[in-house]
């Protein structure tokens, strides 16, 4: 027997909106620690990780680990449904091939409850082990955002260089170039407007925007994101969700053309 | 003769927004009593009858009864051009094929005359007996509106179930089925908050969610809904136009599948 | 070397979208005097005139007077990625293939550079003679675009008649006619506000909708426009740009059918 209940029930729907452009299908796996997804997009190029600690939720109950496979444009119709301050409970029967998602009002006048098949779902569990970065940029995920939809309109790829002046965004395309250059600013009124960097020694990766920009779908979620880089590594780009956990996105760095003109 | 001046012009915008996706031609008939109008919706299932009573205008001259067949959406290209605190007048000579609708801005800067082409309509005027009902639900309309849009992402019809305690909104659908609960709620801050079920016994009827749906296009006209149930007539969904008059939706029941399959 | 600073960056953002759906590509000249553009509409019908003098702009160096040719539509792609409250610098090496749009943050944190790569186009330069007008029309821009959007909605061309007591607009399409007088009105609580009409003869005059709808993309650039109608001269649509200069635009008058049939 599952059940989850979510004061908060608003983060769920942004938890789905954040991720369901870039995954079809999955697994969402409960055990006693929290309520997880892992999967990968369905190009399979970028990785999305979430964990949502069962500290967070009101009540966690979960007997035994359960995974459960799910459509996620059919859970996002579902939660949708909810109101922005319901309280949000996520039920299942052990055994059970369907999941329920109750939504309650804050007056408990409208009580709804929505229940959708599960689906059978092949994945495997990719362990990601910690990695040191040579440099972290936590920067306004709304800036971050700003900066990718503005680069999209340019080129299809966006350079991200850091240094310890500041974290520079460039592309290039049919009508001509970009660069954005986000200097470090800890003296900001509020914590969250600031950008830090910690920077081991200077990365310059170059990624797919279209990519960037569907990880920007998870803004709504964190006020601030962390962009770690390293040259041999995946980029991770991580939005906290409230004191719960997090949404992590995974990227391969594109090998740049430039690199690969100076072999020949 | 016929010259009707309505201050709150806006009003006549929100009606012909809420009636228009249901019906493309129709004749609004003038008396003494008031501007009225019945009619079927394209597809003959749907009744929407409107009247706006000759006291709710501010100067309100009809020499003698006028049936006036429009096309309801070029009426809404016009009237859209009204602001929305201008004073419309609806003016028409005796024998004339034309309407003038004239919209004066508050401070009579603006004036406008709109003369639209009359049609010829044919159309019966339905007797709607008054009748019991065997239960009365008063809610939000936005909430009413909600949930017709909700289940609407999830199935095509919807089960209206009344008792005692509450109002149920059923659906079902290929990715799952879902059921909202409205208790009755009578300890509002705000009166038009309550929810208020009048029952004599209990009821469930299934109707198209489309129409349902298209109904709520009056939401704006009305902060509640009167929804009024029997297991031998159509539901009646009555939005009240300020002191002035209502419009109301008429729509049989869907024969139940379940029920049917019973009888085999 | 060129180089424009404009504190006020906002402003040139909505001048490139007052213009781009007029015109796709054009030449923006610089000299000593100021930054300014004539062109053509792409079905020369139209004409556009935009100047922005130099004394508008807190750093204005133009060594020798220049011609740049540019895509409107990707010089907007540019400088939609500027913030609102953003510093432009527009720059340019002589002799260089490429114009640069600089756009500093308020508190200088973050500092984007876009390079776009010029156009040869040939142009000529047309000479707009100084003339006198029968009537000039000053009234809220916004009611402008808001009377010619309405009469949209009706017909395809409007016909403007100005009298000592008001202006008005009138249409006549497939559904009816319309007529929207706004009448002279100086004592209005804001100047902004006012309907002033100075005239030294009647005069009525056909315009088509279509690019009088374009030309009311630059309304966010002034709270008030001018008309200046005569009967043998385009109708000139002006835009004043805060203190720094204007949009002006021109349209032929449509010989009225009316008319024609008369001669027959």
């Amino acid at each position: 027997m599952l059940e989850l209940r979510l004061v908060q029930g608003s983060l769920l729907k942004k938890v789905l909106e954040a991720i369901r452009e870039l995954v079809n299908d999955a697994n969402f796996d409960c055990s006693a620690t929290g309520f997880s997804l892992q999967a990968m997009d369905s190009s399979h190029v970028a990785l999305v990780a979430l964990l949502l600690r069962s500290e967070g939720f009101e009540h966690y109950r979960c007997d035994r680990n359960l995974s459960m496979g799910m459509n996620l444009n059919n859970m996002a119709k579902m939660l949708r449904c909810a109101g922005n301050n319901d309280i949000v409970t996520i039920k299942a029967d052990d055994g059970s091939d369907t999941v329920t998602f109750m939504f309650e009002s804050p007056n408990q006048d409208k009580i709804a409850d929505f229940e959708m098949k599960l689906m059978d779902i092949d994945s495997e569990h990719l362990g990601i082990p910690d990695a040191e970065y040579h440099a972290i940029v936590r920067m306004p995920s709304a800036e971050f955002a700003r900066i990718c939809k503005d680069l999209s309109s340019i080129g299809d790829t966006v350079v991200i260089s850091v240094t310890k002046e500041g974290v520079k965004f460039s592309t290039a395309g049919d009508i001509g170039t970009a660069n954005i250059v986000c200097r470090q600013n800890k003296t900001v009124d509020k914590p969250e407007e600031a950008t830090i960097i910690e920077m081991q020694e200077p990365v310059s990766l170059t990624f797919a925007l279209r990519y960037m920009n569907s990880f920007t779908k998870a803004t709504p979620l964190s006020e601030t994101v962390t962009i770690s880089l390293s040259s041999e590594l995946p980029v991770v780009v991580e939005y906290k969700i409230a004191d719960m956990g997090y949404i992590r996105f995974y990227l391969a760095p594109k090998i740049e053309e430039d690199e690969e003109d100076k072999k020949h």
